[in-house]
């Protein structure tokens, strides 16, 4: 277990400046670091969380981060920070509205990818790192990595993109809007503002979680692992064994993250599209780009990963691009399937830099 | 518009005995006949429908039954019956129980497809029929059909199963499993009594229907008919096409539908697994087979089909099997893609009976 840490990176006095317009202040950070950053300042590793993930990289992703893990924390020094709009730290939609003294609720501005890395990008400064070694994230995680190459050109060397997307497509919207619909539609969400009635909206994040967790991992990995077994009797409760790993699932997801927190940062995935704008490719430079998906992954499909490589080749960057043979789906990127962690840990191990 | 009919099938005298034991009465259906019943009574066709179909075949069918159709009927006499558990007319959860003047709600008894078959074939009975000509169903529709050809040996001569299957996976289950946790978690749904505090649970039954209809189309067809357009603005109200289109689904169905027929129906569909006993396949004889399922059926793909038909061919029964191409997922059997109609058309066209 790493402390984790806190920091304000942002105040009144110098407020976040949002990308879609506005601020936001104050902006606290939780964060964890893990190894000893060198004396060149030049072994920096960022990993950037998925959508329910925190600061506790060593924790959550153990397979990836850790000593002798492909990102290794006896050679690397390791930053991990709970996102902007979470719920395990950092400033969020429950967190205090400073104007009204209580929680932000749906008055929480609507945040974005850019805004994430934007955050990311000040806790490093912060730590007095200019470059980095390596930005590494999955899912939404790979997305923030995307978005820094293109805000900071070159501050990252290295770009490790794990089951991600650029361009969400219809069904990824539909599938997030009917988690997002359970949650609103809670009438113990009372219009995100819970917070103040002393509840949760528990029902509506179960039925979110349940929904969400199923399409994080394969239709193939569900039938070996559960099959048709059952544990309980016919009628509406708990019978098929799915069911109560589900059930399961969604009250572990109920205590420990936060309604509002699901809405905002599962809203900013399908707004996420930044190859539409020419430019945004045009921008990146010096970072070298590994890209990965895995085949039973039907969230984001190696078609979002081969999307992100055509337009990252299009404008001459170094991409290498990998799909995994892997039956857990998108939850793949937490795991080992052959070959997915050797790939990783070869290409941080190059120390050819993009731009050297 | 066809006439629907009422039958009380069942009564106190006579009722319904239920496959998991048990009785139920009273037991009224709601009913269509399209088209003339033969001198020979040998021109009767059964549509059995699926999860939230009606007795009004030509309404919800009108590219497989009607004037010309592959269910013609200038030329078959065509019975469709709402199934047991419904709420369009036949006896459901929502109807009354008799012993206590309210709705059933949750103590009525949970039913299988083999109690939907069981009034079916009374109704045909009722109407004069003892021979098939055809049973054609899609989806739980198609179950129907199969679990027909066990329970009455020979009295369907052909069976159309389309977009079938005999085996719920493990993710279908755990998919219909949100789906009522949705509706079983609306405060309300009262524990089943709301039709006595004069409510529905219509955002449960929202968030059931947004996510089954997602599960019967199919991630490409999403894509060409909304990829990411958008009518809204950012936030969490309906800004993406697609939201509006999901939208439109929950409140239609909101308007048609009851929640609790919605979750004895779908229950049925996960305990439904014939072919683990081995005598099911065996007491079928004189039925041939029609097995059709469409490539982008996501929710019973091909390998759904192609388990009936190898359990079918085991006991030596006559079946052909098809695979159609189809952009649009499940509901392609509601649709027209290529080659499908022709199919059944030739299928129901050919007179070699399989017991002839």
């Amino acid at each position: 277990m790493t402390a984790v840490r806190h920091a304000r990176l942002f105040d009144e006095a110098d407020p976040l400046r949002l990308s879609g317009g506005g601020t936001l202040a104050p902006v606290d950070v939780a964060y964890t670091t893990c190894g000893d950053l060198s004396p060149a300042r030049d072994n920096a590793v960022f990993i950037a969380h998925a959508l329910t993930g925190d600061a506790e990289a060593t924790e959550w992703w153990p397979t990836m981060v850790g000593p002798g893990r492909p990102v290794d924390t006896d050679r690397f020094f390791v930053v991990c920070a709970n996102l902007l709009g979470g719920c395990r730290g950092t400033t969020g939609p429950s967190s205090t509205d400073p104007a009204t003294g209580r929680a932000w609720g749906l008055d929480f501005p609507l945040i974005s990818v850019a805004d994430l890395v934007t955050v990311h990008r000040r806790l490093i400064a912060h730590l007095g790192i200019e470059r980095l070694y390596a930005a590494v994230g999955g899912s939404l995680g790979g997305m923030q990595v995307l978005q820094w190459a293109a805000d900071a050109p070159g501050q990252a060397e290295r770009a490790v993109l794990v089951a991600a997307s650029a361009r969400l497509s219809a069904q990824n919207i539909a599938l997030s809007t009917i988690a997002r619909q359970a949650i609103l539609r809670d009438p113990a969400f009372h219009g995100g503002r819970y917070p103040d009635h002393g509840v949760v909206p528990a029902d509506g994040l179960s039925v979110a979680r349940m929904l969400g967790h199923v399409t994080y991992v394969s239709e193939p990995g569900l039938e070996a692992k559960f099959g048709r077994d059952r544990r309980g009797a016919p009628g509406f409760g708990i019978d098929f064994e799915i069911e109560s790993y589900l059930d399961h699932q969604a009250r572990s997801f109920v205590d420990r993250f936060d309604a509002l927190s699901y809405l905002y940062l599962s809203r900013l995935l399908d707004y996420f599209d930044p190859f539409t704008s020419e430019e945004f490719a045009e921008r990146i430079r010096d970072t070298r780009f590994q890209v990965i998906s895995f085949d039973s992954d039907w969230r984001f499909s190696t078609s979002h990963s081969v999307l992100i490589e055509k337009e990252l080749r299009r404008v001459g960057l170094d991409v290498e691009r990998h799909e995994i043979a892997s039956s857990w789906g998108h939850d793949s990127f937490l795991l080992d399937p052959p070959g997915y962690l050797d790939l990783v840990r070869t290409f941080l191990n190059d120390r050819t830099g993009a731009g050297s």
